[in-house]
């Protein structure tokens, strides 16, 4: 049984992936929060849970990663916080992630980012956008300069809608919605999928299953 | 006559440091700054400029760098701006300015910093100036992760006071002040040497010239 953590786990993509995992046959999922007033949704799912701040050192997180084998960062301050919480959070609290991984020998790791990331986009974004966007293009960039066997999600719009298992993936797809539901069920599918390692695509609502949409990156 | 584009060419240390560098013998600097009304300094001084804002795309870098054997970025949002800017400046526009030294195959680039960019001293700063010190950090590691001949110049309190020519320096020096003028001198001293390549170092007012300092690194 792999036991993956997810880092924003009490985020709305965070919840609803640590209900699938545990809901999968071969995957039990160790879920990071902030504090202790977040546990009782996961005791309830059976969920080993590790109180960690993200604005913490390096060394909380080597602790949080020790035991398990594979790390989803889908932590984030949102485009709208202020921008340092954007910086403490997207970029620092990433690349602490990251160094503990590394530093724990935690090979796979999963981050969910933003739709358009690329140098172009943050030229392109609004002067109140960019910065976010800058922000993600270099938790991104670092990401693939690491020797980790990486997999970057750049989910569409995000929605509450129920899932519906379809999607939409490329490197390049039109910007359109997606139910974090079938976010989380992508997630899933590359923790599952290997050929995802290296890999980094959108994702928005479509018409092909999860696993295949995966197994096509 | 080497040609060092100064990157921040209006700003504090920038006029002192092209200023300098019209003085030395075997160096002439070229200006980068952000409008055409801050070129009168320049042009009074005999120094080509060229119009280049941080946020701009990498292309308009490429064009700035062209010419140049040398680029010093001192530019900065400082402490106390939005943390918009210091994201676009201090990460994206060093970043940025980085990517068009590559492409254009220069390879010197002399980075000044701040004081303490360490992994800790993230964590020892008050929240609202954590960030700023995190931006710097990845400004800082992105540049070492180059394979640019790169020096990073950590420099104190800085202040107007008159030059003395006489500094610290060291990887863990105490906190102190220097006088912008004074870094403006170690920068030329860096560019003129060699030995600082791969470098960084701490700068404060001390006891040792500008020359024997910089030589010591």
């Amino acid at each position: 049984m792999k036991k993956v953590l997810v880092v924003g786990a009490n985020g709305q993509i965070g919840k609803r992936l640590v209900t699938l995992i545990q809901k999968s046959s071969h995957l039990e999922a160790k879920a990071m929060i902030r504090n202790r007033e977040q546990a009782t949704f996961f005791k309830n799912l059976g969920v080993q849970t590790v109180v960690a701040d993200l604005e913490e050192g390096v060394d909380t997180f080597v602790k949080a990663v020790a035991d398990v084998d594979a790390i989803v960062f889908t932590a984030g301050s949102g485009g709208h916080t202020g921008k340092d919480k954007t910086i403490m959070v997207d970029l620092d609290g990433a690349v602490k992630t990251m160094e503990a991984a590394k530093s724990a020998n935690i090979r796979r790791f999963v981050l969910i980012s933003s739709f358009d990331t690329t140098r172009e986009s943050i030229l392109d974004a609004n002067s109140s956008f960019a910065p976010y966007v800058a922000v993600k293009h270099y938790a991104d960039e670092w990401l693939k300069g690491t020797d980790l066997d990486y997999t970057i999600i750049h989910p569409g719009v995000l929605t509450n809608d129920e899932g519906t298992g379809q999607v939409n993936v490329g490197s390049k797809v039109e910007r359109g919605e997606v139910p974090r539901e079938d976010i989380a069920r992508v997630i899933l599918a590359s923790l599952e999928n290997d050929k995802t390692i290296g890999k980094e695509f959108q994702v928005v609502g479509g018409t092909k299953s999860v696993k295949d949409a995966v197994d096509s990156v």
